[in-house]
């Protein structure tokens, strides 16, 4: 019961991201940099943050990655769901075919309140106040500067 | 960020062998039968948890499993420790090594109190609290019975 590395990273990436100045773009092997991950395996995450439409990613001598507004906003669940897709604490969670045994389960209802638990701080937090955070207060220099 | 078919099996059967009347030993057969798993695998399930003392397992024609002192007063996350070992949202939080970023990671403290959520549901369930709840309120059928 882990958070993928695929999902770390996305985290990382996205809250350095939103610390570049207005309309920065940033290339892969800052980001793999950046992140501490291995930009090959960085370049899919970035491909699924885009395809999720929180990042725009760009070709050619202007190009690279910027975060979108939407990504701004993202919550950290929604920055793992881009990546893992949906979050289930245990098989018997997933809606639609769910569990059989659930009506009669007594740790069902168990599971269901720790992965509430869970989901609600992963949707308090979002990437611009993490990234807001991660700034010295006072501070003006910014990543790339 | 999934529970293991293993740790979701243990909850099963620590809650059935609750249930049990008094010095009652369930075989494997019917253990298996009783969580819809799979004899092979819920032997090594059963092997994990008698490892860690929350069952016996005894041998010969009067042999079978059953829980013990320990596994009535554990809670959910005692039993899925038992199988899976610690958990562990992220690679971030691990005791010991860590994550070297920890310091100025502005997600890292999300992580802790997301899995801190988490941790305190399933150490508010004790097999004792799940087993009573799922019998019919009145009811003196048991399992076996």
């Amino acid at each position: 019961m882990q958070l993928t590395r695929a999902a770390d990273y996305a985290v990382r990436v996205m809250i350095y991201l939103a610390q570049l100045p207005g309309e920065t773009r940033a290339l892969l092997p800052d980001l793999a940099h950046a992140t501490d991950a291995p930009e090959s395996f960085l370049s899919k995450v970035l491909q699924s943050l885009a395809h999720a439409k929180l990042i725009s990613s760009r070709r050619g001598k202007l190009g690279g990655f910027a975060i979108l507004p939407a990504g701004h906003c993202a919550t950290l669940l929604q920055i793992i769901e881009a990546i893992d897709g949906p979050i289930c604490l245990n098989v018997c969670l997933q809606g639609g075919k769910g569990c059989e045994r659930r009506s009669a389960c007594p740790a069902h209802p168990v599971w269901a309140r720790a992965q509430r638990a869970m989901l609600e701080v992963l949707m308090s937090a979002t990437v611009t106040s993490m990234a807001t955070n991660a700034l010295p207060s006072g501070s003006v220099s910014l990543p790339f500067a």
